[in-house]
């Protein structure tokens, strides 16, 4: 065998070990039993050593160094096995671990602050993890920027620097938007009682409508939706809100978006480094697009009130336009997960301004919270009204992730400029999306994104797709147009 | 770190990732989307890699040389430790690979012959199955006999010449019984239309009443009931035919058996050789105990049938004393696993005949099927009407499992020595049955031997709970007296 090959062949088989581990986190989100959380951390620590072992095995460097590519597919799989390999054999084994025990002990304590309403009982705990983080990132950045350092691990190629001049360029369009939105009519949200299990065969009617195959896949829930899985075993959770039917229809969605992307790659990559999402932007861009660009399009709000009409009857919305309001409902809120298109990158850039300020050495934990809440005054014109709805509503920096939440944004700014791409190709997509129609729309994505898996950096990725390098002109014109009409 | 503790930490993350590997497996026979069976090998075949090299690393004999056992747990982890190092080194990489892709493959050419009913279809794969089997026998047998080595495999210490004689006692007593029964008058067994979600409802309370801790278990839906796991996850999965509410009722106890053997070993012991049930003769002493000499016992039948009016309504089953002859209904069939208490003994020793002449080269697999068809007609007195009904209605050996039939029936006897104990210990058993209160009998169980998991060898074990080594004796003079009175 060449090296080429026993390199592909050994990470084949690291791919596959490392498909059993996300399996591994499945069944613990959906159906593990309770008491079984000792023996599952073992069992999870376990299969983390030996995937570290792999990663950071000398004999990975030595046949990356003697392997020839045998084509552009070859060339990207070097690459990506390099990143990976590179990546593992800088942090130090002893700090790995320590960051490992550390954030799987400060996620509960996060969520009992929160349930607390207390960030105090959170601070020290996230001081800490503020502090091995940037060890890691030291490890990993050598002379570069520490913040750099964490986003390439979910956005290789981005940098602080170049979010922040888009952020920049959307923030002031945003503000403007959403102040004009407010001021306008409000629309009072669905409410009633609706059948769960009536939700969920809706929810799976439309994950189908959507391209998701469930051969290949199935839906479960859990406290948060998610997507898990590549290749033939992509498997999404959704959860269900009684008394808001869009809750578990929408979340639905947007995790087939995700899902797709993973099935949508061509099955030649199947459990190989290509053969997965190429970064959590681009990966957020096709849950996004699947959930707001097409989903609450009011096209598609024609064909799905009727679905909906149809399922629980009368919902409490007079016509179709009313229930494309509803459905693009823009309200004061706290909460990052439940905003709006407009509003959800406010969110993000507060989230991206801090978290770099505390990597920066700029802002200390001590002081989160009040920046928080001055700056979520600023932004969103209506304070904090406890700490659940502020600081410590999301789970992201309790388990380390910084450097992540701005991949969402990004992936918004994505999806704003596949949807210009997408509609130019496709003339009739509002005909089709108003009668369920999704297969020439997830077609097009299938074959413009999802199919290349990791063969591209991510922005070449959506550079080929749409013909242009990507920029948050599209995404912007995009919401403007649509509240504009929404809240004229 | 002292040699002993050296060995059991690196021993401890062998077993969370065999764990992993049977999660896999449970995965695979209950919620695996249907597409993915490819990528499925490829993930099993990775873990089974891992697992292989963990157990055959070198270092293990190393630290079993220069450790020291500090106590009596101690001396039979290790005596566990060494004996599965031992097995896994003697078997070439070679052959153990050409048997993993064999059986992976020939189940399903088994299950498309028994579906064909053509054993002509399944003899040339069976054929290649015995040749490496015999092969990996006498790499683990020296000079030894090979089928003494397969029966090792799943309880150890057991002989072919051991378990013959023991079959040998029984046989003739239970022809006797079988025939005196099937010459009384017949009992027709219950049909009708069982609602299965209430069939669930039903089995989950009875799982609760026999002592299965849902906490660190649950219940799933799979074609073939089976337990899976150890420690804080134990799961069982049970199956439903609407026309036949015993199947799904016995199949769940039976597996709760297995299930509460594992969830009753000492949690000190989780996560090490010790911390699993002993043998597979054990084990199936524990199901059988749980459904036959408990759960089709005349107490609890007066339980039983008062749970299953309440459940069902009429059940077509006018009083107790016909339910119990319903639940015990011995009829002319052919399938082991529908058989009762008494003919199920005669299946497993004509496969335990088969298989032993198979082994020895005795009997050739092209002669099998008429070898099969010859004792069949002889032990009951009906011929086989087709392949289905006869050689092929068995997975055992299309995966391998040579040595592994005779546990049945020596699950069979160890429970039958059991009960005998327990009914001495607790002289109000039928008191409790009778009111469905299964506590005490679980209670001495567990003590007496779940408890101990793998701490003694299987004869020891069970010559420990019962004050006596195991013999026929107990069983057989049970199965006389309880059929004796029901077929008067």
């Amino acid at each position: 065998m060449s090296a080429f090959d026993t390199l592909m062949a050994f990470e084949r088989e690291t791919q596959a070990l490392s498909r059993v581990a996300g399996r591994l986190s499945w069944d613990q989100e959906t159906v593990m039993p309770r008491g079984a959380g000792a023996q599952r951390a073992e069992e999870s620590g376990a299969m983390e050593a030996v995937l570290h072992a792999r990663r950071t095995d000398p004999r990975v460097a030595e046949w990356l160094a003697a392997a020839q590519a045998p084509d552009e597919a070859g060339a990207a799989q070097m690459r990506l096995i390099r990143r990976s390999h590179d990546r593992s054999v800088k942090v130090p084994a002893d700090l790995a671990t320590a960051l490992a025990r550390l954030t799987s002990r400060s996620q509960g304590i996060w969520a009992a602050a929160r349930a607390a309403d207390d960030f105090a009982a959170f601070a020290p705990t996230l001081a800490e993890v503020v502090r091995l983080k940037r060890e890691e990132a030291a490890a990993l950045a050598g002379q570069g920027d520490l913040y750099d350092a964490m986003i390439d691990d979910y956005e290789p190629g981005a940098t602080a620097a170049g979010l922040a001049a888009i952020f920049d360029e959307m923030r002031p369009r945003l503000v403007a938007l959403r102040d004009r939105a407010l001021g306008a009519d409000g629309v009072d949200p669905v409410r009633g009682d609706f059948d769960m299990e009536k939700q969920l065969r809706l929810s799976r009617d439309l994950a189908a409508l959507f391209g998701y195959d469930f051969e290949r896949g199935r839906i479960d829930l859990a406290v948060h939706p998610f997507s898990s899985g590549s290749g033939e075993d992509v498997r999404i959770t959704t959860r269900v809100a009684e008394d808001d039917p869009f809750n578990c229809l929408y979340s639905t969605i947007h995790e087939v978006g995700h899902a797709c992307y993973e099935q949508g790659i061509d099955a030649a990559y199947s459990l190989t480094p290509v053969g997965q999402g190429v970064s959590m932007g681009v990966h957020e861009s096709q849950s996004r697009i699947y959930e707001n660009q097409l989903g609450r399009s009011r096209a598609f709000c024609h064909y799905l009130y009727g679905r909906m009409r149809e399922t629980f009857g009368d919902i409490g919305v007079d016509n179709e336009d009313e229930f494309y309001r509803v459905v693009n409902r823009m309200h004061n809120g706290y909460i990052r997960t439940e905003a709006d298109e407009v509003q959800y990158n406010l969110h993000i850039m507060l989230r991206f301004d801090m978290e770099r300020a505390l990597i920066a050495g700029d802002l200390s934990v001590a002081d989160l919270e009040a920046a928080w809440n001055e700056r979520f005054k600023a932004d969103f014109g209506h304070a904090v009204d406890r700490p659940a709805n502020g600081v410590l509503q999301d789970v992201h920096w309790s388990v380390g992730l910084f450097g992540y939440f701005p991949t969402y944004s990004l992936g918004n700014v994505y999806a704003g400029c596949l949807y210009a791409a997408l509609r130019r190709d496709l003339p009739e997509l509002d005909a089709q999306l108003a009668r369920g129609d999704l297969s020439a729309a997830t077609g097009w994505l299938r074959d413009k994104v999802q199919r290349q898996g990791g063969l591209y950096t991510p922005q070449e990725t959506i550079s080929r797709a749409c013909g242009a390098a990507p920029s948050a002109g599209p995404l912007l014109d995009y919401l403007e147009q649509k509240f504009g009409v929404l809240y004229s």
